[in-house]
């Protein structure tokens, strides 16, 4: 277990952004004088990205942490909470709706932590899914504050099936709330979500299609595991949180040509959320610094989640890569 | 305009099946002594498969009816509404909670219906997604009745991604009806079951992903259309009828190895409700009378109803095919 305490956990005031006032939490691990790696993934990860201090391991286990691909041994890894999102972070409330969080307020986020923690150039950022597409908004806002960037599963802009199932999701969410039941569609919300995150594929060969009749009424192994992982979700995230960021996954969108920096985007072959064809439509964008690296997986999004090992090796890579200065 | 007027529109009592005492609607069209086919869609379809009275074409145009590639001037042509459906057709109420019926109670309505016409043997039974599962279950229980079935985007089974996401259909809909909003909840539930009728890539080319403001909130494109079929959909259909045709997909499960007529099964390349593979499974098994024909679309399941073309020209070819007696 790797300490967090004190200096390592803190928060930084947010200026000059469009969210001034609000604060974002980080936790830094390893030591300061290692080459910086900031590591951010989905909406519902957090900073404790190499574990907290009571034990619990980080969003990325057997990928990030020690003893793993990414060691805070040998680096010094830095996570934030996403500001507008269900952590330690906090925008300032600016009248009815939802708040306008983009990646790019989440990208100043970065910078702001970066030169609070006296960092002025990182080693590598590493952002998978939602944290992916924060790295490229850094790409192409701060691009001295980075020396390499590592994307898995995310593009320059969502595509409109994506937007469109987050956008039903956001709506049962309200219906819900509006009802009293908020933490019931935010379940429900989270359990469409888990359906673009993996494939057919895994389903079908991990669940039954008999049904299992209970009072005269049929059940299935699939909506039981969907039950499980909304139930999860629905215990630590809010209805807020959740719209916000997911209004923010929908309102992402950068030029891919301004992003200067060397650039490696893994793309997962059974991705429909960010499908392989929207990764090579960015790639193919980049100024002449980015490659992509296509992973074969049967787990769709959440391949970078999954397939540990390939994920890992690809990480240890890119960090002992030389790049230009 | 095709006349559906007097004999040729009625309903048939059920009996000794397990929904005795129920009723199942029909309409029937063209000259009485031509070949028999008999058309159904999906959950939303109709017995007006050639047009009503008032002039509304069928639910399939320019596939079936007056002037296309199965034309009522030269075929029989059948057309039902499911039991337990929107439509004219009733199940009797049997308790509390959402009544079973099967693929199988479907295929002895529609041998209710030929006894009641007179139709010792269908000339072709053609089915699309629920249609198609149904006369793949007619085919097994009662092959006597029909001469050759023409599947269209369904299997002998449906796979557990199509039924978690059908699963949370029915419980959106049920969280809104204990709101008092079912309406809302079943145009929530067809948008969903939109956005798996479609494709990435249908979506891609057809929506912008820009979003547009209104009063500082962001919307997309694609939202308003999802908005658009909802709406439609919750205006007729209930959420009764929506509980128990949903749940009857998901119940659907037929030995192949028990379908003894030939079969054609079409398959579209991009449908991930009842992907090719799930297809070829079932093809595989069916005993040797079976062949499947692939169609290339970026329509996915819908291609049934968008590839007018490629289907009405398949449907013309089997339908002209001489098969064993």
């Amino acid at each position: 277990m790797i300490s967090v305490t004190g200096d390592r956990l803190g928060t930084v005031e947010l200026s000059g952004s469009s969210h001034a006032g609000g604060r974002v939490a980080y936790a830094s691990y390893g030591p300061e004088d290692a080459p910086a790696v900031m590591v951010l993934g989905g909406i519902s990860a957090h900073r404790f990205v190499c574990g907290d201090e009571d034990g619990t391991p980080g969003w990325w286990p057997g990928v990030v942490g020690p003893g793993t691909f990414l060691d805070p041994e040998s680096y010094h890894v830095v996570g934030i909470d996403y500001i507008g999102g269900a952590g330690g972070s906090t925008v300032p409330v600016d009248g009815p709706g939802v708040p306008v969080v983009t990646t790019a307020d989440q990208a100043d986020a970065v910078r702001a932590v970066l030169d609070h923690l006296g960092i002025h150039k990182l080693h590598a950022f590493i952002g998978a899914s939602y944290g992916g597409m924060v790295g490229l908004v850094l790409g192409a806002r701060h691009p001295d504050r980075l020396a390499r960037l590592l994307v898995f599963c995310a593009a320059h802009r969502s595509h409109p099936m994506a937007t469109g199932l987050r956008g039903l999701q956001r709506r049962i969410v309200k219906l819900a709330a509006a009802a009293g039941r908020e933490s019931e569609g935010l379940a429900l919300a989270r359990e469409l979500a888990m359906t673009t995150y993996r494939t057919p594929e895994e389903f079908e060969k991990r669940f039954v299609s008999v049904p299992i009749w209970e009072e005269g009424s049929p059940h299935f192994a699939v909506e039981k595991y969907l039950r499980v992982q909304g139930e999860k979700f629905s215990r630590r995230f809010d209805g807020r949180a959740f719209a916000i960021l997911s209004q923010s996954l929908d309102l992402h969108d950068v030029d891919p040509a301004l992003i200067q920096v060397p650039t490696t985007v893994v793309s997962i072959d059974s991705d429909t959320l960010v499908p392989p064809w929207l990764i090579a439509e960015m790639v193919r964008r980049l100024p002449g610094t980015g490659r992509t690296i296509r992973v074969a997986s049967n787990f769709g999004h959440d391949a970078f989640l999954k397939e540990k090992k390939a994920v890992g090796r690809v990480i240890r890579h890119v960090l002992a890569e030389e790049v230009p200065a």
